[in-house]
């Protein structure tokens, strides 16, 4: 990358970003480390993030500001899941091809990916602590959020606790994301549909408030995780975490108004497998007695934990009929 | 990237990864966030750097266990950079082009990377706390890697502290990194050469010691950062931050002896230029005392800070017989 280019770049970055703020960044960018401050007792969370052209956004579909917004909130997702650790700072790497810093859209289009991602930012209070920009060796965007949190030791919500006999639950609703990201492809294709859609795949709302809200519920999430690869595989990450079994009931699944219109069948699908949704998957002690609501998000009991058995499936969901059938994980894998 | 070679990956990552140790790792690989502790008081200090092939290291040059020392070291200058931080831990994000999986030459490749990554990370303290794995856009391999430290708040060394009267000081050679880089490149290309430097292209030494034992000398250091980008581009950095600029004595330099054997005008241009050295560039009160070495690591006071005026250039060299010339940044640059 030009040096030019870099450098204003990234005084531009660091003009628009907090040197320090109340909550915990004592030094933002621009030196070798940014500092951070913990309140006594608190542990700190961090998660890191890739987010690739191709694989997480498409420049061609994704508006840049929606494009920026997915970037961060992968992150905050995460945050959300650990029991709603607080943000303390975020972290972005970038690697950017040479040529979108010489052409004028591109330099648009990082413009708006850094307000989308900024304006997320300043809402969950997650500012821009520091991050490394270099060249990317071909020709797409590609970029590493790192988010780093506070939690109170009690508060934490692992992956690993549910137990037989739990419910598994859901936040909000499944399949938006990606019924969204359908539409969105297909009109880039043929030209056709709405315009704009600004639903769970553009803008995906993470969870904090209620990852805080079910953590402070005493003793009644059991475990906990985003919804990000798809329910069908992030189910699978729980069993194998807590060494269970699980069966859903697929008429309990909440789905999206926008994966709901493409009928029951691809509706189906799209919750099960979509990915992307950002959702809570919670597991609650059978007896626990939960609200329609945490944080004004509705919650849906959508199965039950069962014992791991050698001959039976991990995953199996029940459809209307009572019928078992073994639910393959179809969404996507990757390193936490 | 396909789900069975990733999850084999992850695995194997894990296993080797512990999920906790005494010094600050609560919870690594394997839930929504790592969990880390902190001294009670203490700041955190966080940094996260891009590892680009062809642009940090060549696959064709770079054997993989250097690579992946180089990745890590690249994080660890930082936290020594700061008054030599405690590494608590490591992240590492890899974006993998889906032929290495496919490829049994590939995997070789990736597991001496992650070797010389964790040969690095055991000795230093800094265990392996999580990250992520997504398919790479294209055919290169990329990483991002982010260390966590913890550090005494009196202890820091910030890049804004250098006042004109202040001595500019180097730990152990400069020119090293990049004379060796250019023999593996000849080599590369020719055939011919010594087949294995180990020298600080290969296996860089990240000053953690140095740095904390600098930050120990109370008021002597006021300012601190590494050689990454090298000398000229690093001391404009300092000269930026602090609002100082600087006149360097060529005659003091510490070559490296790789850089020392091509000859006194390219090791010049080696040890201004060259980058990658990753010794610690500070500056020191003009009445300090400084030892000799520090951490057994040799410190040579390389020239001067001075005020900045309108009319002269921010950066200068003297040559042996006392003249100054404008020093140009040739080195690289990248946010932080």
């Amino acid at each position: 990358m030009g040096a030019v280019g870099e450098l204003s770049f990234i005084k531009n970055l660091r003009e628009r970003s907090p040197v320090r703020n109340r909550r915990g960044l004592q030094l933002g960018i621009g030196d070798d480390c940014a500092l951070l401050r913990v309140r006594p007792g608190w542990q700190i969370a961090v998660t890191t993030d890739l987010f690739l052209e191709g694989r997480h956004f498409r420049r061609e579909s994704h508006r840049p500001e929606s494009a920026g917004h997915r970037c961060l909130a992968r992150g905050l997702s995460d945050l959300a899941a650990m029991g709603g650790a607080t943000p303390i700072a975020a972290f972005l790497s970038l690697a950017l091809p040479r040529t979108m810093l010489h052409s004028v859209p591109d330099q648009r289009w990082i413009a708006g990916f850094l307000q989308g991602f900024e304006a997320l930012s300043r809402r969950f209070g997650a500012p821009l602590a520091g991050g490394d920009t270099g060249e990317a060796p071909g020709p797409e965007f590609s970029a590493d959020v790192v988010l780093v949190g506070q939690i109170r030791p009690g508060r934490v919500l692992l992956r690993s606790g549910a137990k037989p006999g739990d419910g598994v639950w859901i936040t909000g609703a499944l399949g938006g994301a990606a019924a969204e990201l359908e539409a969105m492809l297909a009109r880039a294709e043929t030209g056709r549909g709405p315009s704009r859609i600004s639903g769970p795949q553009s803008f995906p709302e993470p969870r904090l408030a209620v990852g805080a809200a079910l953590a402070r519920l005493p003793g009644v999430a059991t475990a906990c995780l985003d919804v990000s690869d798809g329910l069908s595989t992030d189910l699978g990450h729980l069993c194998e975490e807590s060494g269970v079994a699980v069966r859903i009931e697929a008429a309990s699944l909440p789905l999206h108004p926008l994966a709901a219109r493409l009928g029951p069948e691809r509706a189906l699908a799209l919750a099960l497998h979509g990915g992307e949704d950002y959702e809570l998957l919670f597991t609650a002690g059978a007896e626990a007695r939960l609200p329609k609501r945490l944080a004004s998000v509705p919650l849906t009991r959508i199965g039950t934990v069962l014992k791991r058995e050698r001959r039976r499936p991990i995953l199996t969901v029940a459809d209307a009929t009572g019928r078992n059938q073994t639910l393959t994980p179809g969404g996507w894998e990757h390193l936490r």
